[in-house]
């Protein structure tokens, strides 16, 4: 089994071409490969299989403990960078469709002058702050500029419900160092008012166009990125008017470039990095699906 | 590059094979290599290199910080499957010798029917419990058994300064779950009393010949399993008559088997994994080296 693995800021992914649809990939499989000691290590597998309708590829994604995901943005842009090299679209092509569980995403690319990828825009959609479409149990709990107030063993806390096509709770801190990120992060993850669990956004503002984030991510635990999150952080951002439409979002792994006008989509803009290529020794691969 | 990710007992290398000493690994190098998210990740690399008079290949090991590391029992090992894979010794030969900065190593191969390696013995040679040479200061206390008290700010602990070609620290804890190995680790691995700081053992013993380990290893953090852990601690638990000759020793990655008599070489038995190999890309390897 052929791969490379790939980072955008820092969240990181098995990338598998499979444009006949022929790899299964059962869970206890994506959880082994993606497994950092024992197998490759990645927060996610990747799988880019032919596009339908516009699309020129269809991302399937797997997340590190193997459940399916609707979408993740740094991944939409570490496939349009692999649609590229794969020839999948015509080379130094600029705008396509990477297709997803949750849709068609369109990209933009800009190159280097070598043609190498220099950043990968990929419009989110809109977002959506309506609670029953996060999904979000409001407990008719008051919402100021969007925030919610929710209870917990020890305290409350307030954050606000986002849907980027997955859920988000956006979550204002001073300090994104001392932020409660590993503990606080999975106990909202499985809160009862988040159905579908939900990702966590722990994001310092610096000022109107610059933001400090830690994401605790559903099914992951902390990544060093998260491209939906980048764009939830924003929105949550604007509506308490913290936020201009336009800001560079500091994450562990590197910087994302975000840009929203409300009604309309987000934009998410950043680097891909390849790391290597490799292939899945055969023993290994018969040992994990002898225990699979 | 090319490379081969592989894992013993879930001590994880990136294993290059350079026979002709060609290639340059600066400390920045190593580090970006063994980092997890965006390089290949490890616990370090494994450098195959000619051997010289007995040895059939050499071990260049660095850790995942780019420090130079005398000796890694699991990196041996590797080493020797890579020996037999790479035809640096003849096909299906069972004992030979592996080169390391601290010294050779005699090695013993056992196979599967298929001819894959079943599992690789290394004679670690005998410990050194002499506190000068492990290095640890004494300060004069006083050693029932081999152990040594020392003092942290919140207390005291008890534990054993064994070398195995590096240093090692060994407590006795009840339950290696809910051992402090992230915070007493880092406080024993820095301590002034071992000037080249040392790795640490948290072990269990449940009976005469099984013991459960965790293990903090210098300059990497805590580990799956560590080889030179597992021999100091069966030498540590006989010193207070707590192990026979023989014991299984269950590391967070698997299982190891050491074997030592008084007076003789510590011999560390477990199987080797192949997981993948894999070629750096160019691009990365160019942006790594511009940083670093």
């Amino acid at each position: 089994m052929h791969f490379t693995k790939a980072h955008g800021t820092g969240n990181d992914f098995v990338v598998l071409v499979d444009l006949d649809d022929e790899l299964d990939l059962p869970a206890a499989l994506v959880a082994a490969i993606c497994d950092r000691h024992t197998g490759v290590g990645a927060d996610g597998i990747l799988r880019l299989t032919a596009g339908k309708g516009d699309a020129a590829v269809f991302m399937d994604y797997r997340n590190a403990d193997g459940g399916i995901v609707e979408m993740c943005g740094n991944g939409v842009r570490v496939v349009a960078a692999h649609a590229l090299a794969n020839h999948l679209v015509p080379q130094g092509a600029s705008d396509f469709v990477v297709g997803t569980r949750d849709g068609d995403k369109p990209v933009s690319v800009t190159f280097h002058n070598d043609g190498h990828v220099a950043s990968v825009t990929v419009d989110m959609g809109p977002p959506t702050l309506e609670p029953e479409r996060v999904p979000f149990v409001t407990n008719g709990d008051t919402a100021p500029n969007g925030q919610h107030t929710l209870d917990l063993p020890d305290g409350q806390v307030r954050l606000t419900p986002v849907s980027m096509g997955n859920p988000h709770a956006v979550l204002l801190v001073d300090d994104v160092a001392t932020a409660p990120v590993t503990t606080l992060g999975p106990q909202l993850e499985q809160h009862e008012r988040f159905p579908q669990r939900t990702n966590v956004e722990f994001a310092a503002p610096i000022d109107r166009s610059r933001v400090r984030l830690r994401v605790w991510e559903r099914g992951v635990g902390e990544t060093l990125s998260c491209g939906t999150g980048a764009c939830a952080t924003l929105v949550a951002l604007q509506q308490q008017d913290l936020a201009d439409t336009t800001v560079s979002v500091e994450v562990v792994g590197g910087t994302l470039i975000v840009t929203h006008r409300p009604g309309e989509s987000v934009l998410l803009t950043g680097p891909v990095a390849n790391v290597y290529t490799g292939t899945l020794g055969p023993d290994w691969l018969l040992a994990v699906r002898a225990h699979a």
